[in-house]
């Protein structure tokens, strides 16, 4: 079977970062059609129009890694009710200059996690309302509000609650599912 | 009578911003009791919570500036229907460490400047959704929605057309009163 | 060819609403693979669960009208900054009981029709904020802000500029493309 | 001491209605300087601009116990992932007609109450957005997103975890406090 490319942007830097750990748990959930691999974002210079002309090189390997890939998996904490700026940066890297976004037409998927009861609710349709702009088809339902997040793994970095691991499974097949979709276009 | 120090935000970092135009001109309408100081912003190291036991100065500065004012104004362009990387991170670590906020209870405002014509209204709402959790006093009308920025500032950075011109020293009176209600709690 | 039915959500009750005349010229642009039909929900009760048990006729025919149609297109103004609950009202009525959603999988686009600049942006991304939950896949672009509605049209109800027209043609041409590709799920 | 008059507006119609109790409970919370009161707003007609002339006398009604408060208070479940229709529908028939605002000015705070986890953040913001048109000062902190509400009650509308009763305790005392700084204006 073809293993559809899916860039991973995981929006939190910390070493120990729970959504960093969720990436490689989706990434052995994926079925054997999609191959989750994360893209490095905390090294790239913040977005100044400025750049454009001659822009670092951080900039253009995002914007590669982006077009090579089939699709594009969000995974993001919540800071302060919204998108973390990291992720936020490379959005915005990836979707300049102008007319040569790099997200155009990419099917995608948005999954927030956080410590708290509520998920990441914030961040999560924050990163929608960007998604739109970007005209990136993006997979509605299973909803991804991952709360809780600090009781979530075990030593191994693995989900030990079953309850979470059927919504993890659900939501990576269904995501499947949209990728292949949109591939008939 | 007391000038009150007020940090003003600049959402973009290119050099002909029309939202650095903006805050300059700001500062000329504001009345003899408000001093706007741009903190600038784009030298700051992305926030990443591994690095809160031993900061980068340039976090330790800005946390320190917005401390020593006594309201703050965030001025912003909008970038894919959100909020500027820039802008969110200095806010994401003038927020830190946890239970050090920086922003607690400041008065603010937000414009948002765009060269379009919805005039950064999703940039603009976004911000205020970080605001709640800010716990920042958010001066409600008259909302500040800028657009057609390209066409608004002759060659000197000086506004030209005059409907603008009422709106923002509205804004800014009005932004006034708002600081100055709030030093009475 | 054949000709999916689509169903019509217009937001405002007005008899000159700007809304309601530009749904009739979505209808006529349409090609003749889609027929739109206007739903009428002015006389919806308002929701109340309570009477989910024994509902209002007004209700049951809302949620037949649905379930036989391909897909939705909304039509919206904005009142306050978001969604007119007459709108709001038809997407909760249309919601339940609980597990039985009329809504669920039907392929959609929004409009959103306003006099002011900024083309009822508010209330376009407040709708779409629902339509994640209600799992109804939603086009991205064209994003179609259409302001300065009170001078779109003339005495026929027709539009004469023509980017407008142009924007507007393109808007439901990729709907019917949107459309057409959830059909192959 | 003087007792400020505010009004409560629920968002639920429903006669079991976990946000009516929150109002009954806050009722009995706010110190004896708020007097909270129920306002009812289910029997409003949908907001039609083409009444304005000739308005329904709920909508008169409506409109004078708005002017006739200090401050309101709004309770809302989440529908949909947005505010529910009734309570839209209060808000839009109170701001008109243009120009004649009810809402304008009055110090107001926000609350969400739901039966699941995320307390209905969705409603919340959204609220705020109109908030912010409606130039309705709103506190921000604390937020109050209250989430299982289907276990919050005992028999007799009493809240019995010693947490909640807490939060509400601090919600009221802070709104009491964000309302007389506005009587200051």
């Amino acid at each position: 079977m073809t293993q559809h490319k899916i860039a991973v942007l995981v929006g939190s830097l910390r070493k120990g970062s729970f959504n960093r750990k969720m990436a490689k748990v989706l990434a052995e959930l994926a079925s054997s059609s999609l191959k989750l691999e994360i893209i490095e974002i905390g090294n790239l210079p913040m977005y100044n129009q400025d750049l454009d002309e001659d822009p670092p090189s951080a900039w253009v390997d995002l914007r590669e890694s982006i077009k090579n890939s089939v699709g594009v998996l969000f995974i993001t904490p919540e800071y302060n009710r919204s998108v973390p700026a990291v992720l936020k940066n490379a959005i915005d890297v990836g979707s300049r200059p102008y007319g040569q976004s790099a997200w155009e037409g990419k099917p995608c998927a948005v999954m927030s996690v956080s410590p708290g009861a509520m998920g990441g609710f914030g961040a999560n349709h924050h990163l929608r309302q960007s998604l739109v702009f970007l005209d990136m088809p993006t997979m509605q339902q299973p909803e991804a509000y991952i709360g809780g997040a600090s009781k979530l793994f075990d030593a191994n970095g693995r989900i030990t609650n079953e309850d979470t691991k059927k919504l993890l499974q659900k939501f990576i097949d269904t995501y499947r599912g949209w990728v292949e979709l949109h591939l008939k276009r």
